[in-house]
This record gives C-alpha cells, structure tokens and sequence, in this order.
C-alpha cells in the first residue's frame, strides 16, 4: 500500500513556510503500514496541480492533498480537483452547518464568501472539519483514493486523526511495519558503519539499516516490512541487541525518543528534579523540555540569563567570575550550573554558555565556543565544544550536546547506585 | 528560470525529519529571481531517484539535489546520478585532499569508506565542501544544470552561499522579482479578502497577492515578476500602502519579518531593554527573540517559571495569589510581568501562563486558557486567550499572541511621545 502526499502552496515554493505537514502525515502513515512513495510541494497553479496529481495516481494509491483551501482567489484546490473528476459542485449542508456554527462562536457576520466554503466538488464524499472552515474531501478514482484537507497544521491533523487514518485502516488490508531506533552520540555517521558491518550485511531483505545523522548524534533505524508482526519485532529486537551490543559505549538510548524525552521519562521515574540555567541557547533547551505533556512533574523551569546583571541576580554568578574569566568560560558555567541547583532547589541543572554567533567571537573564543555544565548535589561537570556553525545551528547543537552530557551523566547516577 | 529541488532520504519519507533545506533554498532563489517549480522528496531507491530526475528535467532549468551522499550503504544517489548520466567514476584528489584535513583535524584515522567519499561520477564538476566529507557536484547536460548537495543543513547552506548562488548568478540573466509582505494580527484570512477585493481586483497580471495565515496572523504577500526592478518596486509599494490605507488598524508591520524581530528592531532604535517571564509557554518566546543575531543589546533574558516555586522565588508573585488565583490567572500574569521589570530592571516585560494541555484543563479553565501580560514601568495590560489547540500549537499561539501584544503596546507608546 503506498501513499503519495501533495503539498499545495505558492507560500511553500518561495521559501516563506517550512512544510511540517509532510513529515507528521508520513510519520502517522508509516505506523499504520502504508508506505510514502515521495512528498511533492507544487504551486497554485492548475496545470501544474493537474499533472502533479497524474502523476501521483501512477505511482500510488492514496494520494493526500494539502494546502489551497482557503476562502481567498489564491486557493484553486477545490477547483482543480473537480476539473481532475470531472465534477460540477453542489453545496454542502453539513459543511455550511459547520461554516455557520464557527462564525457563531467567534461572534463574526457570516457573508458570501465563507459559505462557498460549503461549495464542494459533487461526486466527493465531504468529511467535515470541526476546527475550521474547509471541508475535507474523499474522492475515489480507478480504485485510487484521493484526499483533500486543509494546510492549517492541526485542521489537518484533527482529521488524519479522527477520520482519515482510521478510514484507511479499515478499507485495506495493510502489512506490518516494525522501526526500531537506536541513537549514538560521540561517534561518526562512517566509524558506525564499519563497526556494524558484519551485522548489516547479515540483515535479511526485508529489514534495512539506515543511519540518520543530527547535530553531533547518529540515530540508527532498523526498519522491516511483512506480514508477521510479532515475528518482525523478535527479529528486529534480536538484531537490535547485536548492534548495541557491539556499540555499547555511543548508545545514548535505544528507543526513537528524543534526547530530553528520555532524560524526562528517567527522572520522573527516580522521583528527580531539573532546572536550567542559559545563556547562548537562549531558552531552547526550556523549550524543548516543556514541549512535552507532563513534563511539569520533573522540569521545575530555570532562568535565560542573556545579561551578565540577570546571570548575577538570578543564578547568582559572582561578578568577579564574569570580569575575570568572561561569560563564556568554564568558572562561569560551573557557577551558572550551581547556582540553578541552589537558588531552584533542583536535584540536577543545565548551563550553557557560548558564543552563538555571528558576532561575538575572538581569537581565543571564536564563534562556536561553548561551554556546558551538568550539576547536581554533588558534582558539576563541565566540558567546552567548538562547533563553528551558523547561530541556529550553534544554538542547536549546544542544546542537543547539554542534553546528551545530562543523559549520560544520569544514567552513570542511578548505575551506580 | 525555474529550478526544482529534489531531497533524497527514507528518513524524510518516513517523517522521521522535517525537510527544512528545501524552504532555505526555495528562499535563496527566489531572491535572486529564480522559481521554484516543485520541490519533491523521494526514497533512497535508485529507479524512484532516474524517474524524479527525468521528471524535474523536463519542467526546470536547474535541479538542486539533496541528500544521499554518507559513507553508508542506504546512501546511494552519487551511484544513481552516476547511473543518471551513463558516467564512471574518478577519484578527485580535491575532494580526497578535504577528507583528509578533515580527519586530521578531529584526529581521526581514515579508512577506506571515507576515502571514497572522494569518487565522484567522471564527468561533473567537483565543488569542494569545507564542512564536511561528501563534495558538491555540478552536472550539465542538454543545457539543464543538476547541482548535487548533503542533505547536512550547514553543509548545504554554505556550499549555496558561497559557490552556487553566484554560480547561477554569473550565468543567467535572471528577471527580477520583488515581494512585499504585510503582517496583521486580529482579522480572519476571509474578512481581510473582502476588505481588500477591490484592490486585489485592479492589480495586473504580474502582481500577485496571496494570504499566508499563521498562529492568528495573516501575512499578504504582494509579489511581481518582470525585467524593470526598479518599477516593479514602485508598483509593488504603491499597491502595499494602498493596502496598509484600507486595514490600517490591523496591520502589525509592513516587512517580511517575524513580530519578534520587528520588536528587537524598535527596541533597539529606541534603546529600550525587554525580559520575559514564561510558564506555559517555557521558553519558547525567549527562544524566538534569541534567535536573532544582536538580541542581546535589547534582551536581557528571563524566567522560565514552571513551578509555583519559581514563579515566587525569581519572579516575587506572592503565595497567596497563586493559591487564591491560581496559576492561570489575571493576577499571577500580572505579578510575573511586574516581577520581572523589577528584578529584571528592563523597560518592558512579557508574561505568559496558561495551560499548555493535554492534561491540566478544568471546566473554568479548559486546555488553551491562557493569561498574557504585558509590562512597561508604567503600566500593565493583561489579557485572556482560549486557543484550544494541542499542545504545540497553544504554546506557538501563546507566544505569537504575546509578541503581537507587545508590539503593538510599543508602537502606542512611541506614538504618544
């Protein structure tokens, strides 16, 4: 069963939005067994969308359209689907129920162009969507699917939830598909390979090894495709274990988490607390933390000391440290990370402090310098990177490196014990 | 001049990364007056690699790959562009030369597999890539350009900046294209294209307006194409202020920058300093606005106050009001953005709390209440949302909601004086 998605959107193709649909759609796809042929952003442009959707139907079955909805002139979605199927249109009344029941709420005059919004192509299935104004739409076609959702983020996502994907698990039946992913740190994308060579070329047809380098980390991937699930997933554990096995010492976790999903689940777990104390990465690694539900639980929260007045008032920095040694420095950092674990009563902190760059940097302390601290009760760590990237990825790998040093230092705790 | 961007990997296919490289290079080249006709994303499998290469080279000019080009055995587009081409392989002693420094400076040992990052298909051009170990590689044939890249973010926006951007540039005589962006705040996409019809109506064929909504904004986006820059930008502008006249009252700022750069850019002009105070939103906001390079002359950092703990120990609420009030209310919002312009001495203050979700919601204060404050030394607005989103979206509602606010305080403020 392979699917194909269509992003529709001038907006994508200038460069002023990244397509995040693709990437969740895939991801959900995936873990149902279905398979993405490839992800195609076209413009709004009828000929353009005429073939991509031709060409689409060839190589797949499902074909997921997003983008182009919209009430304004731009949006040609809908129109050029009922060109594809040769379509007239009919309004909808559920869709125009749905219409009048949002501008209800939002207490705004409903005119004429929101109700074509109910104005579907008349050979579609409609399926409506609760949180916005577009309508979804169901076409079949030579026994291909084609479905049309909305671009806005979680429009499309409530519906791939409650409707679509549960509508394709029902029509077809799909194989399994089983993931297992081990991430690495502290090791290169090349050193692996040759590491795990026996053990790749060992690998049966049907399960792949693929390696997925990211700021510093390497997450390892087998995947494997069948009809046995339980089977697939003893033998892909099996090979699992061989590979951590013989990697033991770069292994940060062996599940697809990220890195600061694992420090919280760990420290959830052992009852512990967390703070932060940052300067480059600007309250990054916060955000990454409190992105997850619960996190609440073991994340206490931390300061962005940007200033050294704030690095001083809030974490308690000694202004002598700073004038000596700099902000970036390890004195500073050890003190940054202590000071978080004192005045936010946390059991272990983060500190960060570098020079993101593009400004900033000298001789001694070129752009990249950063140094990371990991402190608890008893001990502080602290380590220097030089990553000589631009500022987001600096800002990036700073976060993922304090994450990684946490884990490992985590895990070293509690073996201990 | 069209150009296409094809991004090689199953990782993209499977969702396990979100394809932010082509949105980067989609922006570059526009810049510089080329489109983007599609950007596609497909397996590492070599005939879905021949088709898409086929494919593009009809509809483009230019095709930028992506991808594919690690040591590793899943990395199979050199072998298939080879194939593409009908080329054998050379070592290029360039590109041998880069490895090497490369591994000498992490003092590496270099194997074999390294080596052979520096085979290249006989008859392209090598482009040395300073930052990493797979070169860059140019092919032309039937007066069609193919520019090979790592998928590796930093690898490709430098090899982009600094050899093929000027590349194309000094090649091709390229048309202009201007773009002018409009940001407004509070004012649905359909009710801004009813204000606007007329105007929308009398602009000629080469000026296009497309409506980008996001988190509560609607960016407009007026963009023409043509041989005479300097015309096209007169147009462009006139239709802009002609815009900018009917919605007045609901314009944010009129370039195409995020809210929190518009902010910085103000602040820094007026030399006024700024702070944050998050809960729910955990960082996020500090996050954006440390994004940009020359921040910190305007921010001084922040809290990230997740736990009641924080909120009085850095930012001085007052027990009793967060056990009278709770968390997400009024009165803590308004205690944490006063908390921070006094602890924090800045000119200005954001303050955020509210319930990210999924859990946390009760029937007064379901998933996606959230309290915003605004402070300056002379005063604070406090505001109420309900995004009812997920929890990503309510926390990147919460923080552009927050940074509108404050803009928008900041331009009445400096119209007062």
């Amino acid at each position: 069963m392979l699917a194909e998605i269509i992003t529709i959107g001038d907006e994508i193709l200038i460069g002023q939005i990244v397509d995040t649909n693709s990437a969740w759609m895939a991801r959900q796809l995936n873990l149902i067994g279905v398979s993405v042929k490839q992800i195609s952003s076209v413009s709004d442009d009828e000929q353009h969308i005429l073939n991509a959707l031709a060409e689409a139907e060839q190589r797949a079955d499902i074909i997921l359209i997003t983008g182009g909805l919209g009430p304004t002139k731009d949006d040609i979605t809908k129109k050029t689907l009922a060109k594809y199927f040769n379509m007239g249109f009919r309004r909808d009344e559920g869709a125009l129920d749905m219409v009048r029941q949002i501008f209800e709420k939002y207490k705004r005059p409903l005119i004429d162009i929101n109700m074509q919004q109910a104005d579907v192509p008349e050979g579609c299935e409609v399926i409506i969507n609760k949180n916005g104004t577009a309508p979804c739409m169901w076409f079949e076609q030579n026994k291909k699917i084609f479905v049309s959702m909305p671009g806005v983020p979680y429009e499309m996502m409530y519906l791939m939830d409650d409707e679509i994907l549960p509508r394709i698990k029902s029509r077809f039946k799909l194989p399994s598909i089983v993931h297992k992913t081990i991430l690495t740190a502290n090791i290169g994308e090349s050193f692996l390979a040759k590491e795990l060579e026996e053990i790749e070329d060992s690998l049966p047809a049907y399960i792949k090894l693929a390696y997925l380098p990211k700021l510093g980390q390497v997450r390892l991937r087998l995947s494997a495709k069948g009809e046995n699930e339980s089977l697939l997933k003893t033998e892909v554990e099996n090979f699992a274990q061989k590979i951590i096995a013989k990697i033991k010492k770069f292994v940060v976790v062996d599940e697809d988490v990220q890195v600061e999903k694992a420090i919280l689940d760990i420290m959830k777990n052992e009852g512990l607390t967390l703070s932060t104390a940052e300067s480059c990465t600007g309250g990054y690694i916060a955000h990454l933390i409190t992105q997850h539900p619960g996190c609440s639980s073991v994340y206490w929260g931390g300061a962005v000391a940007y200033a050294y007045e704030l690095k001083e008032s809030i974490l308690g920095v000694q202004e002598g440290t700073l004038t000596k040694f700099g902000a970036v420095s390890k004195e500073t950092v050890i003190e940054m990370a202590e000071g978080a674990i004192k005045h936010f009563k946390t059991d272990y902190s983060i500190a960060v402090s570098g020079i993101a760059g593009p400004d900033g940097g000298t001789e001694d302390k070129p752009v990249g310098t950063v140094w990371i601290a990991i402190s608890s009760k008893n001990k502080t760590l602290a380590k220097v990177f030089n990553f000589s990237n631009k500022r987001i990825q600096n800002i990036e790998r700073s976060a993922s490196s304090a994450l990684v040093m946490l884990l490992n230092l985590l895990k070293e705790d509690l073996h201990k014990e």
